[in-house]
């Protein structure tokens, strides 16, 4: 294994692979790009980001459309795509499996690791959350409006700490808000109650946070939904701190006015996260009994509303 | 009092009290209009209604913008507005009031005859619901899809025993298919199960009755949203037949796909029903400590929608 990392494979160039990709190629790591709808802009341009920490563009070691285009073999490659179905990952990591191979997921939702770490059990498996705000504006710019720091840590905790020592230097090396997490289950959990409360309400209610935070009845929903995942995180033995749902909701009131990503992406008609913000845990309450009404409701509504929107 | 109903006045010339008032005036009784948006079209070129039942016109005996302006004394007095905020029908009323008017109230929701019996408790008050697919394709032209029949009972059971009579006996000869009840406050609540699954979905799925049912999840859904309407019903004091969630499910899978009011309304940017399909349900609901999660989450998301719509 290297030492350090030196090589990145980022597959999945939207704005959190785009972002974190460019923030390792700026510090002069070798950071490559798989991406499908903005292949031909990132290849001839490269990545333009236009940051609240100051503006920068970089140009790519390689841009592919496929994993079977990349030449080398990666230290590191990032996965960042959106979790929507069809989108098998194992296919696409197999061509870059090598000794030298860490994979970090920079994913949203629940239980997003288990496929991968399944197919490949050698292969030294990371976990991250993203706490940014970024957006993709056009095919290859990004728009960072809000923190930009990553939770990262072993998927199997203790089991591959010398691959989470190297990818937590290399990323505290761009500058970023980096902490590594001991246990990276618990910490989705965190980022889920954000998630599963605001995600679907900005899409439902065509609404930023600060217009669902305006409206008393649905700051009193966020706050109920919110207490649906606290209670599903402890059944699945990940007991949150008691107070985590009101400090989100006073931490939201502090945010600018944020379109969530999940309502970005239903407006430029693309697939919704719905299966990993709420499918998955809803699969979870059923399995251990507990009563997820408002989940439930909001995943069907989703449903609907995607359906129609294809149809 | 009069022995037969003459003279109609209609309050609200929208789909249902334009078709209603139509079918009077077909029968040979003087209806009369009071509109504000359909005014223009009304008073120049009638009602036209399309209809499966056979296409006709009628011209109203008289159209008025305003209750004032009415000539004379009516028999009948058929508030057909929607409930929406804002709308306080006791101004209105009170110049009509007469010893022998009586009021028919053709609305939605719960709890919409209490104010208008507080306000004149002397006036024979009918409640009645309709069973009807109607909509106003533009001002004064009216698609009827749907069935057509009235439920139409006293409020304050017993109370007003002639007056319910001279009414049903009216309505009776359109022939539509009319019945009395005993307790239509009861029958209220049975409609409300329909409209509360509903009404709802359809505006935050943009989805027709035929696109909800498709979707699994939502049809789960449908029969989650009766089972509080039905909890809360019994807990009122009005306990509905346990097959009806069924029943009402069934009777929808053999309608053709249908567009509810509620997204009628939401379309042509008018305000929706929201208060007397859900936030007077929940009042009851929160008075009687009765969980309504899906209801109170259904409500928010509406004044959400409705509010990023305006604003």
């Amino acid at each position: 294994m290297n030492p350090t990392i030196q090589s990145v494979l980022v597959l999945g160039a939207g704005a959190v692979g785009g972002f974190y990709g460019a923030r390792l190629a700026q510090i002069g790591l070798q950071v490559s790009f798989v991406c499908r709808s903005n292949f031909e802009a990132i290849a001839t341009k490269g990545l333009q980001i236009r940051s609240y920490q100051g503006d920068f563009s970089i140009t790519p070691e390689q841009v592919v459309q496929d994993t079977k285009d990349y030449q080398g073999k990666p230290d590191l490659l990032v996965i960042a795509t959106k979790v929507v179905p069809g989108n098998d990952l194992t296919d696409q990591i197999a061509p870059l499996v090598h000794p030298g191979l860490t994979i970090l997921l920079i994913q949203n939702g629940i239980e997003v690791e288990a496929p991968i770490a399944e197919a490949f059990p050698a292969v030294p498996l990371l976990s991250a959350i993203a706490f940014v705000g970024v957006t993709r504006t056009a095919p290859g710019q990004i728009h960072h409006q809000l923190r930009g720091d990553l939770e990262i840590g072993s998927f199997g905790p203790g089991q591959f700490d010398s691959a989470l020592k190297r990818v937590l230097t290399a990323f505290e090396s761009t500058g970023l808000k980096i902490r590594g997490s001991q246990d990276i289950v618990k910490s989705r959990w965190v980022k889920l109650l954000w998630n599963a409360a605001f995600n679907p309400l900005s899409v439902l209610g065509q609404a930023d946070t600060q217009r669902i935070l305006e409206l008393p009845g649905s700051e009193a929903q966020i706050r109920a939904i919110m207490g649906e995942v606290m209670a599903l995180a402890e059944a699945a033995g990940k007991p949150l701190d008691p107070q985590l749902a009101e400090k989100n909701i006073a931490a939201t009131y502090k945010m600018p006015p944020y379109k969530t990503s999940m309502l970005v992406d239903f407006e430029a008609h693309r697939p919704l996260e719905t299966e990993a913000i709420l499918g998955k845990p809803i699969k979870i309450a059923h399995r251990l009994g507990i009563a997820v009404p408002r989940l439930e409701l909001l995943e069907a509504l989703l449903h609907l509303l995607a359906d129609q929107k294809r149809g």
